[in-house]
């Protein structure tokens, strides 16, 4: 089975919003298998619907369709299916009381436009829609499968989850699977890592390996196709042994790790508690970790050093020291390392400091960054980053290198990588 | 003229990024008054990009490529160009001399395949790269302009907007230009706002009105269409004048605002300094504040107090406040944003407290949060928050809603909107 996904949106044309639901829906047929070899965006405009939908019939067999369910005069997804395939559209009773019921529970006054997304193309199956209005649908005809889901990503997500995956999951019959494992590296290029690994590029067959670069990040993704879950893991596994022989050391995760989900975990399993002191990224590196259910094992917190009068007044800093190197040094990431740590009572005390841009902060030119890391009464370490970017990438980047640099310094003193 | 944009990479469709560069664009171009009827991504594969840019051909005149120009194996957009127009890939000097400076400079060594990205498609003009090292290019073929842009972010936005735009825009010739306005909306649903809106919507021809939620957001697009921009803007500020006078109250600021924005000018321009205690949201109020340039006139900075026992010893909140309401409570919020703004010496204190999910705390159901805000000297002031969404969402919309509660008490305090 091969997918198409068409979102519907104006404003997705216009530049308003990223298509996060093909991401999430992609991520989705992935695991089940299914491979997706085109996405679409259309606006809302009936003919170029139309067109899409022709086009994706003529490529795909399932076609997935997000947004356009909604209340409004623009939402004409169900429309444009319903007359394309001939199909009349028809009242749901259970979405209508549901879109009631809603009403109700918020206190709200229905619209009567409201009414119009109970309208189901007849035939099709209910996705019930428990977090929004609109229900969604999933309609078999002349061989092809048609989801048609609602825009809005609180929406979309749970109802694809629970509602449309096992239903797709009971049609996809005892064919193969394909199955992908991704492998996560940070402190190494693209090319340099292609380069290490390239004996492995050139022979590949099954399992497929697959190079991706972004956001400072390498990944290399392991693709096998079996006939069960059980026989493609060993293929799989097999492949990664190969890979991290290679270039193990710059491996850090895999799939949906993230560099502040394996930092909260090595710091949970090793029973260190942390806490951040931050003047450029304003609370980012904090506010990361906290992503992570259960970081309260180990993050106490830390403070916000947005001016200098904070650092002194609240941190502790020295205005000396401050006078005599500035804020952006590796004296002041030191300090705010070691007084953040002292302070909160931690195990592990990490400063950040910097230009983010885009002015110049007096001397020190836009994207020179300094981190400090104080681990338990060892002499405070610190690493300068000398960024490119803009203000705001120069802060995410400075958040993912302190993780990296971090991870890094716990190997070196012993703590193991999980 | 009309535009497609073909985003090239198999990552995009197995989910793992989403396709921010094709918002970039989008955006971009509807500056430039170039519609934008679909958005296609495709992987990986030469026959399948052929198919695409066969059917991009058949209805834009504009077809904008992003990815694919890099270094790897996979990396084939150009190739495949090349093939499908005809046209041989020549050698860049310039490009050429620009990728052996960037190895030279960051002490890399210059693999191989690093030469391949000095390739461009014979006739077409170079797009310097200078965040990266594959050049882009636009070409003129047969009335059609095909315009090719590296993948990573970074690389693109400086690449699009400095080289590829103004091009374009010599190329763009006295045709009439459409010029889009957004009003942007916080603490009214979109069906709820279009019925208020609905003669207006209804009646629409020049300038057209277009409603669009996301994010617990509602936006109104304004577009007109007019001869040059100095008759586009009457247009549109008539409209927009006959908005605000139905639903103004709801409406914090336009196009590329953000609450976060908003509240920052909003404090630097009444002179007002803020400092935060974040328990749930971890420094994430903090940080998305410290985005905006120039937030150092107003953020001093502030405390990320995660555990009970850092509010107590850090913050200064009495043990037996905690003991006897808990820490999801009214009486620690308004504590915090008493303490936080006291310890800084700001005149705003802002508190948030709250369980996030996905685990409630103690009694308080998973997407209980209290914000509290002390103003000046006046008795703290408490909201409470009961969130259905998930642990992120729920620390994201605690923000959100924080800014937007400060706005309007701000406002109600006399001080003028901006």
């Amino acid at each position: 089975m091969n997918a198409e996904i068409i979102a519907v949106g104006s404003e997705l044309l216009l530049g308003q919003i990223a298509n996060t639901n093909a991401k999430f829906i992609s991520t989705q047929l992935s695991e089940l298998g299914i491979n997706v070899f085109y996405h679409t965006v259309v606006g809302d405009n009936g003919d170029r619907l139309k067109r899409a939908i022709e086009i994706a019939e003529s490529r795909a067999d399932l076609i997935i369709f997000s947004g356009g369910l909604g209340p409004t005069k623009d939402d004409l997804t169900k429309e444009t299916i319903a007359n394309h395939l001939g199909l009349p559209l028809v009242f749901d009773d259970v979405a209508l009381s549901y879109i009631e019921q809603f009403f109700a529970q918020w206190g709200r006054t229905m619209t009567e436009n409201n009414r119009k997304q109970a309208l189901i193309l007849e035939g099709s199956e209910v996705l019930a829609n428990h977090h929004g209005m609109a229900p969604g649908m999933l309609l078999e005809k002349d061989g092809r499968i048609y989801i048609l889901l609602p825009g809005p990503p609180k929406e979309i997500e749970p109802m694809f989850q629970f509602e449309a995956k096992p239903k797709l999951a009971a049609r996809l019959n005892e064919g193969g699977i394909i199955l992908s494992h991704v492998l996560r590296f940070y402190g190494i290029g693209e090319a340099e890592l292609e380069v290490q690994v390239q004996d492995i590029l050139d022979n590949q067959t099954n399992p497929t390996v697959a190079p991706l670069a972004g956001d400072g990040e390498v990944t290399l993704r392991i693709t096998a196709k079996a006939a069960t879950e059980e026989e493609a893991w060993p293929l799989i596994r097999a492949k990664e042994a190969e890979i991290l022989a290679i270039v193990g050391e710059y491996h850090y995760g895999n799939n949906d790790d993230s560099l502040a989900s394996k930092i909260v975990e090595m710091l949970l399993h090793h029973n260190l508690t942390i806490a951040a002191a931050e003047s450029l990224t304003a609370g980012l590196f904090q506010s990361e970790l906290a992503e992570i259910p259960g970081v309260s094992g180990t993050l106490v917190g830390g403070m916000v050093t947005y001016t200098e009068q904070a650092k002194v007044q609240q941190l502790g800093i020295e205005q000396s020291l401050l006078d005599q190197y500035g804020v952006v040094s590796s004296e002041c990431a030191a300090a705010m390392a070691l007084k953040v740590r002292e302070k909160f009572g931690t195990d592990i005390g990490v400063g950040l400091t910097g230009a983010a841009g885009p002015e110049p902060h007096g001397d020190q030119p836009a994207g020179t960054i300094w981190i400090g890391f104080s681990i338990g009464n060892s002499e405070p370490i610190t690493r300068k980053l000398q960024l490119l970017g803009m203000r705001n990438s120069n802060r995410i980047r400075a958040v993912k290198l302190a993780y990296s640099y971090l991870m890094r310094l716990l190997v070196e003193k012993g703590y193991e990588k999980i």
